[in-house]
């Protein structure tokens, strides 16, 4: 890693991370909003590294911690205690630390570890890695090139970290360092519960959750010689099946599933009537396009819009036959 | 390994495994029935080795290669020659041989390589470790060990086999050393097309398959307070959506991704109007004593049985009410 200033902030490497770490008093640790595998696991093993080393800690997060990492947060309880210090690690912008109290929000961050190409150097000094899958990665790294050893602890939660970021060593992000990293966590750790881990983290979900993936699934309608699939969520479905916004996340990834699909969406009716799109692209379509076009936008592979009104079954054919259209001139 | 003898069967070391490919001419590689991506990958590993030692193979298989292994099989046609020898990658069993000729089901098999605790040492030399969660990880280590360098070609099945025996790594097999295999598969090929194979091999469905799945979890029925799930099929369907045998495998699986489901069972009705029933059980559940009541039998986790008739409600009303019977005495 080079070391470089931009804004006042400097990258370092693992060693004066470390070092930093190690003078820092009463620390509490930002994670983000919406927390996910990676922020929870970099964050609770960067706890047990502190802990280790006699320092006082917390995670801070603006959003409760899903129950199905409970292995990661089981038996620990934070002491109450007023920050000295703030670190942050997986967040690449200070506006993803979401709802925290205005002085978290606002900290001067000592320390940020972090993976996102797009982090914004918001932190006093940065341990950063944008090639690493996941900052449970680079935290591998910084205990390995320190000579700091894994404990039951922090190898669970790094392994979560890495697993959860590359969807279970799926993703293009999952090369030879992640899968590196995980041989050493497993030939140190071989007997820590990685398949239930795996089957709850990646398999399992509620009742609600898959009687809705299976009505949106058996009514998805595809057009463009099924290039193009679109499932429709009438927000009666939600109030039905008793499903709450987190539990209906990632359900724009299920269109993209059908073989041959390159445009993927998912319409979701909100309790005012109006709707909100979000689209995927497979590998030659471009979605963004396809948002702008209805006033939103997003990246090439995921992007997503609001339509204010409409008869569903209107915003559903308008919506199918306008992604046909983009697909026809893209491909 | 320990070089041991079992009923005229010699396990061997990699060395010695080599030392017997490179005696061989004209080679038939004998995968077994039902192909999936261990057997398909070894099998086709073993072929490209074989041919850059320039002897002469195939690969033979009772049943066609599936589509989503196209990645493998595409480019390569098979020459036409009388088989010399033949070798067998990832065959437990001569029964697993399948629909052959008579020829190659009782051919003298001068090495098997496999990965089976249930290998039933009937070739004359076995190269075995039951430690190795795919074949395509005793091929990857015999090529490390003997100094044969990994190709494009070879590095694809290889992946492919270790990757679809452990579940896209989810599984307990994917322990250290098949992570520090798949580490120096990626690291040695950084660019083969990893993401998009993962996608094919584990996300992607038919149309059909993916409409089915979605009717057989919308009318899922629970029990027991929701630790027995049942699905049933309607032999209708598989006509309705133009399904064929192959394409529904791995339905029983469906209903064990509900929380909190300890007994998953499908009940698929067949043409005659009998029904046959497959069980999976979690992390408490012995299932094969619920078969072995109506009959059947099978393993701990994953038994099944048949029953010759009966209306569709009752039958289901029936195992529903066996398995919470037996649930309720096992927990």
């Amino acid at each position: 890693m080079i070391q470089t200033e931009q804004g006042g902030c400097r990258e370092i490497g693992s060693a004066e991370a470390l070092q930093i770490l190690r003078s820092l008093r009463d620390v509490y640790i930002l994670i983000h909003r919406s927390p996910d595998g990676d922020c929870i696991g970099s964050g609770y093993a960067l706890y047990h590294i502190l802990r280790e080393m006699g320092i006082r800690s917390r995670v801070c997060c603006a959003d409760p911690i899903p129950a199905m990492f409970r292995d990661i947060t089981e038996g620990i309880t934070f002491a109450e205690f007023e920050p000295q210090a703030f670190v942050s690690v997986d967040v690449a912008d200070r506006n993803l630390f979401g709802d925290l109290p205005e002085r978290e929000r606002n900290a001067e961050i000592a320390l940020c570890i972090d993976h996102h190409i797009s982090n914004t150097h918001y932190a006093k000094c940065l341990h950063w890695n944008p090639d690493s899958a996941a900052a449970c990665e680079i935290l591998f790294r910084l205990m390995q090139d320190n000579g700091i050893p894994l404990t039951e602890q922090t190898a669970l939660c790094l392994y979560t970290g890495i697993a959860t970021d590359t969807g279970c060593f799926q993703f293009s992000n999952a090369d030879a360092a992640a899968f590196r990293a995980v041989a050493q966590i497993k030939a140190q750790f071989p007997h820590l519960p990685y398949a239930r881990l795996n089957r709850e983290l990646f398999v399992l979900k509620s009742e609600g959750r898959l009687r809705l993936d299976a009505r949106l699934m058996e009514h998805a309608r595809l057009s463009a010689d099924g290039r193009v699939a679109l499932v429709y969520l009438p927000y009666a479905w939600m109030e039905e099946l008793h499903l709450s916004a987190e539990e209906i996340e990632g359900t724009a990834n299920l269109p993209m599933q059908i073989i041959g699909v390159e445009v993927g969406i998912i319409c979701k009716q909100q309790p005012d009537g109006s709707y909100r799109i979000s689209m995927r692209g497979g590998e030659h379509a471009d979605v963004s396009v396809i948002a702008q076009h209805f006033g939103g936008g997003g990246h090439i592979k995921a992007s997503g819009c609001s339509l204010r009104e409409g008869e569903p079954e209107a915003v559903c054919t308008m919506l199918m036959e306008a992604a046909s259209g983009f697909l026809r001139e893209q491909l």
